[in-house]
């Protein structure tokens, strides 16, 4: 079956973007770049939450960028079309519909951006892996990777690596119940 | 002039204990040990908010340890006496009294728990390095390390090693304004 990777970049105290969602402490290199386009070679799905979605939107300039060979879904219960034609909107049950695709033959799945959906799709234990690029910075504020949860999720320590910026990139395997 | 290090075992999503003090998740074993004598052989004062030292003596059994060579503080602006022989209580203003003891001759300064604490001495500059061995769970929910804060502090990456449990060991100093 295909997993379903949630993952991104974060600082130490575990924030993925600013409050207002910029991203300007990011440190990019030769060596992200290669840990990435690794990471989207064998992934055909990117799901991401509204709110993460409105941030990416708001820093790309109100667009995003079609990516080849990958189908994007963004979840909202409220919104009634799609804001971006190269994301599909869903607003039936998130967890249903991820099971499902899930269910499907198909390469990997990533989950991208924040706490909110993530902590719906960990409780209903669809998240197989987890990977993150942790940088040297304590941003204070932000906004949250991970939110609080209704139970414990255990992890297999798969990776860990340190690039020349001095961020850490580690990665784990979700122990499903 | 000796440092103030602020450090200890965390979650992935950054908690230090469960809500209730717990720590039965950690994972110990001989190169956890061997860390942990290394970084007290240089130190000569530990230094605990009022809430980490609560949770310490409750699951102490109401007791702490005497450690030889080392003077423990515990700060409140509330108590009247320490509740404990082994702790001296600090009730005038910490970052002054923080600031005196760095300026004193001697061996490293260790700040154990939890983030209300840190979060004063982080937003005085009064942090040198940083350490945590992040295990490989998601508690889900807990006493959180890192409270929010006024402003980033910005870090620079020491070390990085893994042990045989999963867990990865991290180490920073922080870049001072």
């Amino acid at each position: 079956m295909r997993k379903l990777i949630f993952g991104g970049a974060n600082s130490l105290d575990n924030f993925f973007a600013r409050k207002d969602g910029s991203v300007d402490w990011l440190l990019f290199n030769d060596e992200v770049a290669e840990v990435m386009k690794g990471s989207f070679d064998n992934v055909d799905i990117v799901l991401l939450g509204r709110k993460t979605f409105e941030v990416a939107l708001k820093h790309g300039g109100g667009k995003s960028q079609a990516m080849p060979g990958i189908t994007s879904y963004v979840f909202s219960r409220t919104w009634k079309e799609s804001p971006d034609p190269n994301a599909q909107l869903v607003t039936t049950d998130a967890v249903e519909f991820v099971r499902a695709l899930k269910a499907q033959s198909g390469k990997n799945i990533i989950l991208m951006g924040g706490g909110d959906f993530a902590r719906t799709l960990f409780e209903a234990d669809l998240i197989d892996e987890i990977g993150f690029n942790i940088h040297p910075v304590l941003l204070g504020s932000g906004i949250p990777i991970f939110f609080e949860m209704s139970r414990q999720i255990d992890l297999q320590l798969i990776e860990c690596k340190t690039f020349k910026t001095g961020c850490v990139l580690v990665r784990y395997a979700v122990k499903h119940r």
